[in-house]
């Protein structure tokens, strides 16, 4: 922890009505009765805590600007640390010149998320608690909002919590029966001991289980839509955006740069690339030629091919050559059919042996339906739809599922180790392995790197 | 003013660590108690006002979001009004969840300026203190920050009243005159009454009188560059706008477009405008045909040109053509030699009769003593130096300063009435009329269209 006040503007940068430049760390009070005078003639810290105080904010006599001031005190802040915000008027040049009068007076720059970072270093918010705080920033659907709301947060943090404190208790008892093996503690017999771990596996597995879910909600799924020139990718495109963001022509090729954005679609979030039409024929066009060299690029990492055909036309090469890329890439594959008033049984038999999925559609004229049929055998393909985001634990970052897979991993050692016979220290020590796995997961236990990595993530200001 | 309660976000747009959303009308309290839930258990108005109090942002008992709340009760607000600000988490999306969840619970949403007013018709903040506050967000220089800061609005907002309140008091000395003329009411004689407006003249001179170096500051000079091709008009305006805004070539004629910024220099703010070289030669490029007539048109409503010669070269006919179009336009007109080290008497003779500056500097390669030269002469030129925005009252905007002519008009009238002898009812109504105009000033009488175009150029959200 740094020592010293730190300050930053915690509002979004740019012009506003109110502007909040937040200042923190022992001596933030007196750093601010520096400069923040109450209209009433009274010392800040004469008001309560917490109470906002109308006064004006000045340096050498000149008035600078005229706000609120409240202040924090130590151990009763967002942080844990002395704070005191100031809320001012919201303009750039205003804000930056309060800000700068605070360096002035002494107090340092606050990095990208060292305010939270601080509420994590005192033991007020934990490392999944944390992430779910800068996912929520991002946050770009309803369900991501659910996924990182406070009662969201503090599940997972419980159930974690809950799941460590099944582990310390475990292991008092197996280090008791360790240390004086002959005397009768009380504590759990090796029977119940492996009990005990079997129950520690099952949450720990369901916790993990949830990941799939948790991250089609918040991560997403890299999604490509392909499908020969003029099949009508981008007019799909623009349904699932919801807007005309790729240009629909008539004209086969039209897109040739790849588009991409970030849609959310019923519970998910699809990462979607509109690539180039894929020809089977000589390209010369040099700009289609790389359009297509990277439709087969985002392929290679796709997650879900949502692949086009056009059930009125007859099977062409390069309805074919699409067939055999799908083939060729491990990623989830959905056939979307349009026109299927004209369908032939050939394409759908075909398509059925490569496909994961297939979607037959009248039109692509017909939004919503089409919408949701894709949304309801998306969330199907990527969710579990007994997961409710609004009443169980999810985790939802890659780095809580590996940890979380490592402690799994130990605590199967440790039962095996049990069933073989293995002397408890041995087990003792997966133990104490896994809830060094728990530890990274809440932060208890984990590397500066990581922290800071979560912590890059973050604005100045939070 | 409008019924019921009114919302916004009042932080800058876009992702920050924090947003506020503010709530202001009768009943915002109680609609804040069905959708904030103080972690306490307790309600939001159990707490004493102005106090921030953590809690649940809920709808339908599902969490939307956590963060503080803070109520105000009318007449001791920003606004008068009941108010309720809630300080959340600063994500896009779920600031417009719970915009949006506000809306539901029936607030209306806020139009820009609205809460500045509310403040403005409960008579918390007069006219000049509107448009203050609406030029202190919009500040680009210290010195705007000095002229609209709290102190400075409040003097300026004195400063009228002191005039009304005189003006007030003259009117009914001679409206008890005019009804009551045999009796000796101690109201003031015809001598007395006409010394008073005088003095109410003397005041109201004053004042308008700090309008042109207010306007340098807040409305700013338009300024144009001009000069022959590559004397140098693209590195003077990189220098003075700290940056390389221009790209600066030794080819002539580089610059084609007109480029223009709004830049602080010393006291004042340019609105500088560089402009294509001026050519006597037949200019067949069309696109830099173009940029010349710009440059003549920016020349008609120029307030301030920034006219480059070179001191090693001759007179050119180029430098002539300048000279000419100076000669023509009603601008301040500054000469700026360069390379004075091989100086031609011949040349600053020429221009001494035709510009109202002549500024010598060695080389533009030397930027700290240019700057320093051009902004000394520009803030002679345009500001009274005995004008100190930290002390004085000044008046900064165009409306302003109209009223406060038409009140001075107003009082000539009234002296002129007096002094002819005219009777006390003809100079009584002058005087009244000059009260209006006052009523203009800070908004006590204004009209609703002058209103609304003030808070127009106010954001939604102050």
């Amino acid at each position: 922890m740094r020592q010293g006040v730190i300050s930053a503007i915690s509002t979004p940068p740019g012009k506003g009505g109110v502007a909040i430049i937040r200042m923190c760390g022992d001596g933030a009070i007196g750093i601010a009765e520096r400069v923040f005078f109450p209209i009433s003639g009274k010392a800040l810290s004469s008001y309560p805590p917490r109470m906002q105080v109308y006064g004006r904010i000045m340096e050498n006599g000149r008035v600078i600007d005229d706000g609120m001031a409240t202040y924090f005190i130590k151990n009763a802040s967002y942080t844990g640390e002395e704070t005191v915000e100031l809320s001012i008027h919201g303009g750039v040049l205003v804000t930056r010149t309060v800000l700068e009068l605070l360096y002035k007076m002494g107090t340092i720059p606050a990095e990208a998320g060292e305010f939270t970072r601080l509420a994590f270093l005192n033991g007020r918010l934990s490392l999944t608690e944390v992430e779910a705080i800068g996912d929520l920033l991002e946050a770009k659907s309803t369900e991501q909002l659910k996924l990182f709301s406070e009662d969201s947060r503090s599940r997972l943090k419980n159930k974690i919590s809950e799941i460590r404190d099944s582990l310390t208790r475990l292991l008092g008892s197996v280090y008791a029966r360790i240390d004086y093996p002959e005397e009768d503690l009380g504590e759990l017999g090796d029977e119940e001991i492996l009990r005990e771990l079997v129950s520690i596996r099952a949450s720990l597995s369901h916790l993990i289980s949830t990941y799939r879910t948790g991250r089609a909600i918040n991560e997403g799924i890299r999604t490509v839509l392909v499908g020969k020139p003029n099949v009508g990718k981008s007019t799909l495109y623009n349904l699932l955006l919801g807007e005309d963001a790729a240009i629909v022509t008539d004209i086969p090729g039209t897109t040739r740069d790849t588009l991409s954005a970030t849609v959310p679609l019923g519970r998910v979030l699809l990462h979607l690339t509109d690539t180039a039409g894929v020809h089977t024929e000589d390209v010369t066009d040099t700009v289609e030629k790389i359009g297509i060299e990277r439709t087969l690029g985002r392929l290679a990492t796709a997650e879900l091919v949502l692949a086009l055909f056009d059930a009125g036309d007859e099977i062409s090469d390069e309805d074919m050559r699409i067939i055999e890329l799908v083939k060729d890439s491990s990623a989830t594959a959905v056939a979307v059919i349009t026109k299927t008033d004209l369908e032939r049984s050939e394409l759908k038999d075909k398509l059925s042996r490569h496909f994961d999925e297939i979607i037959s559609v009248s039109a692509l004229s017909d939004p919503d339906g089409t919408i949701e049929l894709i949304t309801n055998t998306v969330e199907r393909l990527f969710t579990d739809e007994k997961i409710d985001t609004s009443s169980d634990a999810i985790i939802a970052s890659a780095r809580q599922h590996g940890a979380l897979c490592a402690a799994l991993d130990f605590i199967n050692t440790a039962i095996e180790a049990y069933r073989l016979g293995i002397p408890a220290d041995a087990a003792s020590s997966d133990i104490e392995l896994c809830l060094g796995a728990i530890g990274e997961v809440d932060g208890r236990a984990v590397s500066d790197e990581v922290v800071s990595d979560i912590f890059s993530r973050f604005c100045v200001g939070k």
